[in-house]
């Protein structure tokens, strides 16, 4: 079996952070990822607070990261995720998804959340006709169409503003009474003709086949309207891909999140955690210092160890 | 008297990445630096660590961060640092270098570190006659000639490395057995044939006028030699620029740095600090995250106040 000194799994900036440093410190890595580069990151339609780049898309600022990497002699294994861990005595033996099995002396894990489901009626029955997660990936297919986006935060607002790129019409849906974006958007929001409804709560996404529409509730008096629309974004909050953490048992909080000490190690001898699977700020800045202080700590974990 | 939201005291990568976060929150901010934009990292020759960027200059890596600061409509008061500061009831008052008064709501210290001056016999009296702490501001003058680096760290091995383009020779003391850089330069500092010289304290810097050598003594037997160069170059840790969080009583530890809590604030109600003035990772990549933290931080604090 390959022996490595770490397995970072998970290629977002937490991910990717990590490898850049500890490549720099001649560490023996892999970078495994079970979907595509890049993390949250990557499916923003812009990064415009990534400090050093004023406007770059994710995909591109991933991408750099990645070249970043690269250049350092290693790369992302793309497509190739990490079934299962077991804890044995001096690390982690890891099976693949591609078949292998790899023994490494530690592991970081960067998995990242993903986008919460509110598990409303017709949310998951239509996933995919309508109900998507990603503007930046399915947005374009909304061309001319209405639709509506779900959450005021930034990520809800700033895909607000790339769908009124397109779509015919954007309805932008927030539970509380104020939105909690950015100030910089709200000017933006305006003048994009964005239909926004605070204090709004989503009750049920509506269609048979495909989104026809959203049924919301005012929150103030309790009115019920229904809202046709041809697609439906939801930016609610994040959930916390945690399954490998808790296959070798490592803390968790309420949450979900890894709890970590100050050198980003779990309760787990040598298991590590960096980025928004920590519960930490979910910035891509953030992410990438988490994933460059984790591999400096792994780095003299190993050394002493 | 001008009234701002929030004054940020220092121009490196946690003033500048404070800055971006708190412009997009629409705060009313101010930059003061009392020298030039950039903090240590505009003094690394280069950058190869900052996620995104493969080598970068300190000094570009800084100028696309003001870059980025300046595109959304503030900037850096270069040359107008912040000489005294006075809490009041509502937030602080500031006495700037310039002769104006500012009043700020919040204040966020980011004066980082200055590179430690050891005290040597030789050291103050020979400063800018030979003896200096940034290599990539007097290392030009060093065409031809012999230096000696001191400390054996990342700066001081990438100070080094840079020195050996132009050098004739290049000496590099490190008081412990061992290097403690990133492994990646050690064949680049065998390839330059720069001597390295372990477990070796430096005990003065000779030269009436001008530098003309170093005495040191190896830690094994205690026996001191001199050696003959032009230049001695100092990477032997930071000194917390703490002047102005004494002034309001912000706690210090035992080092000297700020001490902060999860929300990057001090003891001292609505003022913060962020970066290696607060002794975390001395990472461009670390300070730029907290100076995010902050801002973000600091948005909330107004916010409920």
């Amino acid at each position: 079996m390959e022996e490595i000194d770490l397995a970072i799994i998970g290629s977002g900036a937490a991910g990717i952070g990590a490898a850049v440093y500890a490549l720099r410190r001649n560490l023996k890595i892999k970078v495994f990822e079970k979907e595509a580069v890049g993390g949250q990151t990557a499916k923003a339609v812009f990064v415009e607070n990534y400090p050093g780049f004023k406007k770059i898309t994710g995909l591109e600022l991933m991408q750099k990261m990645r070249d970043h990497l690269q250049s350092l002699g290693s790369d992302v294994e793309e497509g190739n995720g990490v079934k299962k861990i077991v804890k044995s005595k001096n690390g982690f033996e890891l099976d693949l998804d591609e078949g292998e099995k790899v023994f490494a002396k530690t592991v970081l894990l960067a998995t990242g959340t993903e986008n919460r489901h509110l598990g409303l009626k017709g949310e998951e029955e239509l996933y995919g006709k309508g109900v998507s997660y990603c503007a930046n990936c399915d947005g374009p297919f909304f061309k001319g169409k209405k639709v509506a986006v779900v959450g005021g935060g930034n990520s809800g607002v700033t895909n607000a503003l790339y769908l009124a790129e397109m779509a015919s019409k954007v309805f932008l849906f927030e539970f509380m009474p104020n939105l909690n974006c950015d100030e910089i958007y709200l000017p933006m929001l305006e003048k994009q003709k964005i239909e926004v409804m605070k204090n709004t709560q989503i009750a049920e996404v509506l269609g048979k086949y495909k989104v026809s529409g959203v049924k919301v509730k005012a929150r103030e008096n309790g009115k019920e309207k229904k809202i046709d629309v041809d697609g439906v974004f939801f930016y609610v909050g994040l959930t916390p891909q945690n399954s490998l953490a808790k296959q070798v048992g490592a803390e968790i909080d309420e949450k979900g999140f890894v709890k970590v000490d100050e050198n980003q190690m779990s309760s787990v001898n040598g298991f590590f955690a960096a980025g928004d699977i920590t519960g930490s700020l979910a910035q891509t800045i953030w992410a990438a210092a988490e994933g460059a202080k984790a591999a400096l700590a792994i780095h003299d974990f190993l050394r002493i160890k």
